[in-house]
C-alpha cells in the first residue's frame, strides 16, 4: 500500500512540475539568495540586538560565507546558483547565461533578498524593538538599518565606496571563475560552494570596513526596500548622500572587469587541451552525465 | 598465535553482535547524539564557568558545529545519524525512515542527550560550583542552567520564539536535503558530516540570540531533564511561562516545512535522470555497495 | 649535466636511506609531534606574552588544530601519524601496531614535543622575558609555564582534572576510528588530517577549561621537561600537588576507554562486507597499492 | 550570429595569446600574488582603522590564509603558484623550478604585491587618514605602515627577529611538501589551496607575534617599496635599526633549510613505488593529462 500511495504521489508531482527551464531557474534563484540573505542577516541583528554579546563581527561574516554555501548547494543544480546580478551579468558576458536571462534572474535574486529581510525582521522584531527602543533608525548609535542593507563608514568619500564595491566584486569574479576552469586548476566539483563561501568569507573580513561589502545588488537592494516598506522610511535611500546606488552599479562594474582580467590575464594563455575528441577522460564524461548544470562552465572554457 | 588469539576473539564478537537492525540503530542514535552534546554542552560549560577567559560565543557555536561533524561521521553508516527527532520526522515524512521507527529514535536521541549532559555535569562540576557559588539557579546573573538546555532572552515573545525555532530547523532541512540529492549538486559523500557541520554553524551564529537555537527537541529535552533530576529544579520546566515545550514542538514543524519547500520549489523540478538503467554510472556503481546506507537518501530522491 | 649530477645524488640518497622501518617511523613521529607541538606552544606564546593583542583563546585551539593537521599529512605515511602516546596504546590495543613498538612511539613523540618547546623558547624567548619580567614562573599572573606544559585551574579537583583527561581522550579515539572504518560511513583518505584536526579542535574549545586538554601525554611531558631543564624549576613537577602524573595517565586510559566504546557500540554490528574477494572495488585496489600506510587500519576493520 | 562574433573573437584571442611560457608563468605570478596581498593586507587595514571593531587579529590570519587559497587556484595551473620567492628558492634547490626563473618570479611576486599594496592604500586611503590624523608615520599609536609591510614588536632582537623568520618559513616548507608527494599520504590535487591556506593560518595564529610573519620577501618588500613612494617615507626601510633585510634573507634561509629537513627525514626514507611502470594507476593516468602543471611536483618525488 505504501507503494501504491506512492506511485499516485508521484503522479500528482509529475503534473505539478515546472517544466519551463527559466520559471525553475528563477524559483532556484529566489530560495538560494533568500537563504543567503536569512543567514546573513539574521548573524547581523543577532550580533547588534545582542550588542556583541552572541557574536562577533566575524560572526557575521562567517554567517554570510556559511549562506553562500548553503545557497549553492541549494540551487547550483537548478539555476547555477549566481544569487548575485552581478554573477549574472558577468556571466552573460562570458556567454554562460542568455542575456534575456538577466532581468529574470535579477528580479528574483532582489524578491528572495526581499522576503529573507522581512523573514529576518519577523525574527528579530522583539530585539530590533528592545535594541532601537522602538524607534527604527538608520542613523545614530542605535539604528538597525544596516543589519538589512549596507551603509558607509561616516568617513568613506562616494569615490572610494564606488571603488571598494568595484574592487570588492571584481575580487570575487576573479577568484571564482578559476574555481571551475577544467584547464587551470579547478576544485572538486562536488566542493565549489564551500571554497566560493570562503572566498566571499576573505572578502568580507578585509572589504567590509568602508561600506559593508555588498559586493550584490540584489543583497543590497531587497533588504533596503523591505526597510523601506517596513517603517525606516526613506532616509535609507536618501542617507549619506544617496549611497544606495553605489552598492547597485559598482558591484555590476566590479564583476566584469574581475571576469575580464580573469580572462586576458589568466585563462586565454592556458594551454589548450590537445585534442577535444581525446579529452573526454573520465572526469570529462562524468560531467557530461548532468551537462546541465555543467554547460555554463563549459562554455567559458572553451571561449 | 596473534592470529589465533585474533579468531577467538573474533567468534566470541560474533556472538555479541547485535542482529536487529534497529537495537544497532537505537545504538547508534544514543552514541552520536551523546558526542554531539557532549562537545556542545561542555564548550558552554567552558565559556560560561571561565567567564569568556577561555572561549567565546563562537566558541560554542563552533563546538555544536564540530560535535555534529564527529556524531555523524560516527552513526551514520549504522543510523543515518539523524542525531535530532525533528530530522527523524522529516525523514518518516519524506519515506526515509519508517514510522514504526520514529519514537525508538527520538527515545534513543533523547537518551543520548540526558548522558552527555550528566557526563559534562561531572567533568564541569568543580567549575559550576565556583561560578555559581553551589546555588543551582535558572535565572540571573550566576544561572548555569543555560549550560545545558537553551532558555529564551529576556524581550523575546513566545509567538517569536516558536517561529525563531521554526524557521531554524526549517533552514537546517531545507540546507541539508540537497547536499546528498543527486539529481541537484551534492556534496562528495565522504564529506557530508562537515558540510553539514557548517550549516549548523551558520544556524548557530545567526539565529540563536532569540533562544539559543536548539533545533532540536532532543539536544533540548534530554539536557532539561538531566537539569531537573540534578538539583536545578522544577523551574528548568516551569520558568520563562513554560518555555520548554517550544523547542520540543517548534522544531518538529520547522522540520516538516524546510523539507516540504525543498521538495515543492527545487526537487520536484529538477530533471529527472534520462535512464536509470543507463544512470549506473561510476558513483551510483561504488554506492551500490554500501547500499544500507544509501537507501535512505535514495528513496528520496527517487521520490 | 644535471641528469648526471641528479643520478648521484640519487645513489648517494639511496645509500642514507633508512631501511629499517621502525627508525623510518620514529623519524615520522619525532618529526610530526615536532610540527603539532611547534604550532601549539607558539600560538599559546604568542597570545599570552602579547596580553591577547595578537590572538584570543581560540587562536591557540586553532593552532593545536593546524598543527594535528600538518603533523598528519607529514608522516602518516612513514608512521601513521600517532603523535600521542594514548593513540598508540589505543592502536596496539587494536592490534594495529606492535606492542613492542609502543615505548619507542611514545619516546620519539616525547622527543619531538621536547624539541618543539625548546625551539618555541628560542623564539618567544624576548617575549617570555619581557612579559615574565625576566622570572620563570609557574605560579601568578606573569606566570609563563603554561606556555609549554598544562596547568589546572584553581577552582578543580584532582579526580575531576582526572576524569576530564579521561573524557577528553575517549572523545578523540572515539571520534577518530570511524574515520577510516571502510564498513562505516569513512572520510576521504586524502583528509583525514583536516577532519581529525576539526575534533582535537572541538575538544579544545570544549574540554580545555579545566586543565588545558592535553589528552596527550607526549605533548604534556615534552615540554614540561623542557620547562625543568630550562629555568622554571622543579616547580613544573610539584605544584598543583603533582598534577603532572594527571596528563600521563589519565589519556592513557581515555584513549583505551574510547577506542572500546567505538568497538563495542558501532563496529562490532557494523553489517559484514558481504564478500571479501568481490569487495574489491576502485578504492580498495587504489588502497592496495599503498597498503604499507593502510595495514593499521585495516587491520582494525577487519577486526 | 552569435557563434560567428563567437568565433571571430576566438581567433583574435588566438592571436593575443601569449606563446612564451615564462611570460605566461610570470603573467601568473604577479596576479596570485596579487591576489594574496590584496586580501591580507586590506584586512590589515580594515582592522586597524575601524580599531579592531570590524575585525581582530584574527581575521587578519584568515585573510591572508583565504588570500592564499585563492591566489593558488587562480595561478596554480599557470605558474605553480609559488606566490613567495623563498617557495620559489626551494623548489629551485628541489630541482622543480629552473634556476633561470628564479628572478623574473621573484620580481614578478613583488610586483603583484607592491600593486595590491597600492590598491589597498585607494581603497583604505580614507579611513587610514582618518586613523592617522593624516600623517602617514611608522611609529606610535597612530602608525599605518604595518598595514603594508612587517614590523617587529619592541622588545624583539634581531636575532629572535632573524630566527622567527627562519623557523615560520622552514615550518611553511616543511608542511606544504609533504601535500603533493604521492608517496608519502597526500591531499587530493583539487583541494591543495585549502590545506596550504590551513597551514598559512597556523603559522599566522602563532608565529606573528615577533615581527608579524611575513615568511615572504615578496610580500614584505613589495608593499614596503609601496610605502616608501606613497609618503611613509624612508623610514618604512631605516626604522627599526634597518629591520627590513629579515624579512627578505631570512624566510629564503628557512625555506630552504624546512625543504631539506623535509628531504632528509621523511621523504628520502619513504618506501619506493614498486614498480615505475606498473605504478601508472588511475590517478597517475589522470595526471598525466595535465602534466603540465604537475612535472614540477613529480621532479621532487622523483627525487
Amino acid at each position: 500500500m505504501p507503494i501504491l500511495k506512492m506511485s499516485r504521489v508521484k503522479q500528482a508531482i509529475k503534473k505539478m512540475k515546472v517544466k519551463n527551464e527559466l520559471t525553475r531557474q528563477i524559483l532556484g534563484e529566489i530560495l538560494g539568495t533568500f537563504v543567503l540573505l536569512l543567514f546573513g542577516c539574521a548573524a547581523a541583528a543577532q550580533v547588534k540586538t545582542s550588542r556583541e554579546t552572541k557574536g562577533i563581527f566575524l560572526s557575521v561574516n562567517m554567517a554570510f560565507s556559511v549562506g553562500v554555501m548553503s545557497a549553492m548547494y541549494l540551487c547550483m543544480g537548478v539555476s547555477g546558483a549566481h544569487l548575485n546580478p552581478a554573477v549574472s551579468l558577468s556571466f552573460c558576458m562570458l556567454g554562460e547565461l542568455a542575456w534575456i536571462k538577466l532581468l529574470p534572474y535579477t528580479l528574483a535574486q532582489i524578491l528572495g533578498a526581499y522576503l529573507a529581510a522581512g523573514l529576518v525582521y519577523l525574527i528579530y522584531h522583539d530585539a530590533i524593538m528592545e535594541f532601537s527602543g522602538g524607534v527604527l533608525t538608520v542613523l545614530g548609535p542605535n539604528e538597525t538599518a544596516s543589519i538589512f542593507a549596507t551603509y558607509p563608514s561616516d568617513m568613506v568619500s562616494m569615490q572610494t565606496s564606488f571603488l571598494d564595491q568595484v574592487v570588492g566584486t571584481a575580487m570575487l569574479m576573479l577568484c571564482i571563475l578559476p574555481l571551475n576552469d577544467q584547464r587551470n586548476a579547478p576544485a572538486p566539483k562536488g566542493l565549489l560552494p564551500p571554497v566560493v563561501a570562503t572566498v566571499v568569507l576573505g572578502i568580507s573580513v578585509s572589504m567590509s570596513a568602508n561600506c559593508g561589502a555588498a559586493i550584490n545588488p540584489a543583497r543590497d537592494l531587497g533588504p533596503r526596500l523591505f526597510t523601506l516598506t517596513a517603517g525606516w522610511g526613506t532616509e535609507v535611500f536618501t542617507c549619506y548622500d544617496y549611497f544606495f546606488w553605489i552598492p547597485l552599479v559598482a558591484p555590476m562594474v566590479g564583476g566584469v572587469i574581475g571576469s575580464i582580467i580573469y580572462l586576458v590575464f589568466i585563462q586565454w594563455h592556458l594551454p589548450e587541451p590537445e585534442d577535444d575528441s581525446e579529452e573526454l577522460n573520465d572526469e570529462t564524461k562524468a560531467m557530461e552525465h548532468n551537462d546541465k548544470k555543467d554547460e555554463l562552465y563549459y562554455k567559458m572554457s572553451a571561449l
